[in-house]
């Protein structure tokens, strides 16, 4: 599903390990029938490993994301040390704060508030590292795994209009770091403007979600 | 917490991997102000590292247990294949069907039906595997990961009375599993019987949790 943050997740790291790979993109309101037979419960990503005997599929971004960062060992993005890949895992479940206030912001208009308390977090997290992305000077497991989100910031000002109130100041190093990413090549290479975030949200919001815009 | 299932998981790799170290049991009813110290979510469990510089805590069961079974290389529990580490943390995440209908059988006495079914996935997997232990010959980093909801089958059986009925024929590998866990050191280690367990949930039950019954 093109417009699925989770499955960016896999591109993401897909392409940072400049791992060649095909996709399929699918309509997520009728799903194709053999889609049971890659993904039991349904969900995208999977990935299906056509290399491996019995070609077996995988599912669940943070766990196909973890398994491609230990198959290409080519720009490693967890950390080496066992402790430092404990804390990015850590950061990451508490990253479900935002993933979950977006869906309220975005489903019933409310929850703007929870989704900057919980980006404070994150901003905390960056002052505290000193650097500029997760990863430290280039970006790493973190960051690849909440882009999808800060990519979708335009969805929420689509929906709240006048109500959104990013504020530079309370998260400059947040604000630095989507600047930054937007340059990445692997984020360039799995990209959707604002306008096209936009355009999908109000076609599914409508009823009709345009899974094909960019597919 | 005693009787936190999750919390068990700690303690049942600790154990295994057969390293020193000091429990605080606390009260999840009325919690101590120090957690949030070492637990910003307030839950269990939280394994405090000592001997790591700042003595940073670690919270969410699964990833304090790959970070000891990553930091302690004795008795490795996880696959060192990483497509066969990925596939065993899927199937940690199809878990997830069984700890949710267990809350629901014991706060709402209903869901047994979603609970065998969720297990059906494991017995089929035990039979696929054509091993004793999801880890082999020996208990791996599932066997353990599961043994906590496995060793609570008595407080299904004493919320739903006559009405609990596991099937040793559905469930065979399942069975033998649990009667091969039950002699495992690591599990032997940190078991309570089923009254204790049935004791506790009753005291719960009760809003007068029995948090001291075993600490």
């Amino acid at each position: 599903m093109r417009f699925c943050p989770y499955a960016q997740r896999a591109h993401l790291v897909l392409n940072a390990k400049k791992v060649d790979y095909h996709t399929v993109f699918i309509n997520l309101t009728e799903k194709p029938e053999w889609l049971v037979e890659v993904s039991p419960l349904l969900k995208v990503p999977a990935l299906q490993v056509v290399a491996e005997k019995g070609q077996p599929s995988l599912i669940e971004s943070l766990i196909i994301a973890e398994y491609l960062d230990e198959k290409y060992p080519q720009n490693p993005l967890l950390p080496k040390d066992a402790l430092k890949r404990a804390q990015d895992k850590i950061l990451l479940e508490r990253f479900n704060g935002i993933t979950n206030a977006f869906m309220k912001i975005l489903l019933q208009n409310t929850g703007l508030d929870d989704f900057w308390t919980a980006l404070d977090i994150f901003e905390q997290e960056l002052i505290k590292r000193g650097t500029r992305f997760f990863g430290g000077d280039k970006p790493g497991f973190v960051d690849y795994m909440i882009w999808p989100w800060l990519e979708r910031l335009p969805v929420i000002e689509y929906v709240l209009k006048d109500n959104y109130n990013f504020d530079e100041k309370r998260f400059p190093k947040v604000a630095q770091l989507i600047t930054l990413l937007k340059e990445d090549e692997a984020v360039k290479g799995f990209y959707a403007t604002p306008e096209q975030h936009q355009e999908f949200w109000r076609t599914r919001k409508a009823g009709n979600a345009s899974y094909d815009l960019l597919a």
